[in-house]
């Protein structure tokens, strides 16, 4: 399925013909430099790493600005226009205020991500007739009130209810964008079976886009690195599409995943990574 | 399924509770030393690589010594009555050379696994029968006097020749270890996908013990390391339980699938992993 979403006259086609990577960056959670960059106005900071994503090979920048000292209203469209003007990329736009993601569409210039909706009545509620109003897609997370379920079953059957729900808001399915909701390792050695058997089934069942956040997947544990990377490559032979990662650190990894899982014709995508970060290292 | 094999009175299982590493290095092919040792009769050299591969991880070891140069017939009893006596790990029997098989099942003490079987008839004639009188475990590859089929269809049903003829020995399916026949992503872009889909598919039909050799995977590729990690997760994830590889390399990125696929509880093995690679990076 192709979910096309765009920055100005710019279309990006997120498929499994390959992985598209959105850049989880611009969020000042678990940040300290990016929350005191937002708290002081430091917008500077952000804008060079929104750049710097960019170079390292983001299609999408995620923009989310939620920390206690800002207002997020205010804020949200300001760093979304700044963003928009310094690249050339289409924007995930992240928050849990319904209003800050209203006022931030409205200055949006193509057709966004929305981050996100879930399937509590309220957040439905809201976050859905924005999704329509502004002709946007949005990231889709299987969990409701009671938080997020420890079983698939319980996650396939929200992913039902908001299937539904959009279908009423006449959103069609190529505009959602499940998340498969990756939990710490650290915390359940059981939460990756969850997680990757949820992306599983929601492939099989809607053969939707599927993004997750692979980069807590690790935390508390030794070797972060390799349990990431491997991580995504299972996750993205499972069926997701659209991680959303620390480009950086996590690009050689899921260009591999792509060329395992034959998206990679004569490995040209691979081949030209490695040849540009030797280039890169020699200077 | 669980596959049984032993060393003396020492039984290993190979089963899906956690990955099963087969060292690879006891092998001559495109490793010039270890063509150089076994030609000269430099055993010595061959225990080294034995007793590191162990220390490394190594579950099991593959003993291979077919070089032009020597006399299989002769030299694998040897090699492995040798190697039998300075590790306890079972070993994998691993010869092209039926005679030489059984001069080597003849001295190996326990339940070893056998390395090869293939679909060919005189494969299955010559082999099956030293399987069933030593009453050892064998791995199967589904390819026949044509070469290794680039398809899928092909390679099942040649698997399902294999089972049956191995039913007509009275050879159970929890000794027959099928290999997914990993080729280099180098030469064909497409190569990853049929081995991946191959190990599905078998796993999905007979539930057998799955190994492959995923160390060129990436020949002729840059960036080696991180592709054969990548590779190995995907192939694990799909159901492989014992890929026959360099285990100091591979060890990180196979604990970490154990550990995401649910097979590590608390991560404790992948903890301790980690702490005894400080240990020792700190002496």
């Amino acid at each position: 399925m192709e979910t096309k979403i765009s920055i100005r006259d710019k279309t990006l086609i997120i498929s499994d013909k390959k992985t598209t990577f959105i850049g989880e960056r611009i969020n000042p959670t678990g940040k300290k430099s990016m929350a005191r960059a937002l708290a002081n106005g430091d917008l500077d900071f952000v804008l060079a790493e929104a750049k710097s994503q960019v170079e390292a090979g983001a299609d999408v920048l995620d923009v989310n600005v939620g920390t206690p000292e800002v207002d997020e209203v205010k804020l949200l469209p300001e760093v979304v226009k700044l963003v928009m003007n310094e690249v050339d990329v289409p924007l995930c736009i992240d928050s849990g205020n319904p209003a800050a993601l209203e006022a931030a569409l409205k200055v949006y210039e193509g057709k966004p991500l929305i981050n996100s909706v879930n399937g509590e009545e309220k957040s439905l509620e809201k976050v859905l007739p924005l999704v329509r109003d502004f002709g946007a897609a949005v990231i889709a997370l299987p969990m409701d009130e009671k938080g997020i379920p420890q079983d698939v079953s319980t996650r396939m059957r929200i992913a039902d209810t908001i299937v539904d729900r959009c279908d009423k808001f006449d959103i069609p399915l190529e505009d959602i964008v499940f998340d498969g909701l990756a939990l710490s390792l650290g915390v359940d050695s059981n939460a990756g079976v969850t997680t990757i058997e949820t992306i599983r089934q929601l492939k099989e069942k809607y053969g939707v886009n599927i993004t997750l956040g692979a980069s807590n997947v690790s935390f508390s544990l030794p070797g972060r690195d390799v349990i990431n990377t491997v991580y995504l490559g299972i996750a993205i032979a499972a069926g997701a599409t659209c991680p959303i990662v620390d480009v950086a650190k996590v690009k050689e990894g899921v260009l591999a995943a792509d060329l395992i899982l034959g998206r990679d014709r004569h490995a040209l995508r691979y081949i030209r990574y490695w040849r540009q970060r030797q280039r890169m290292q020699a200077n």
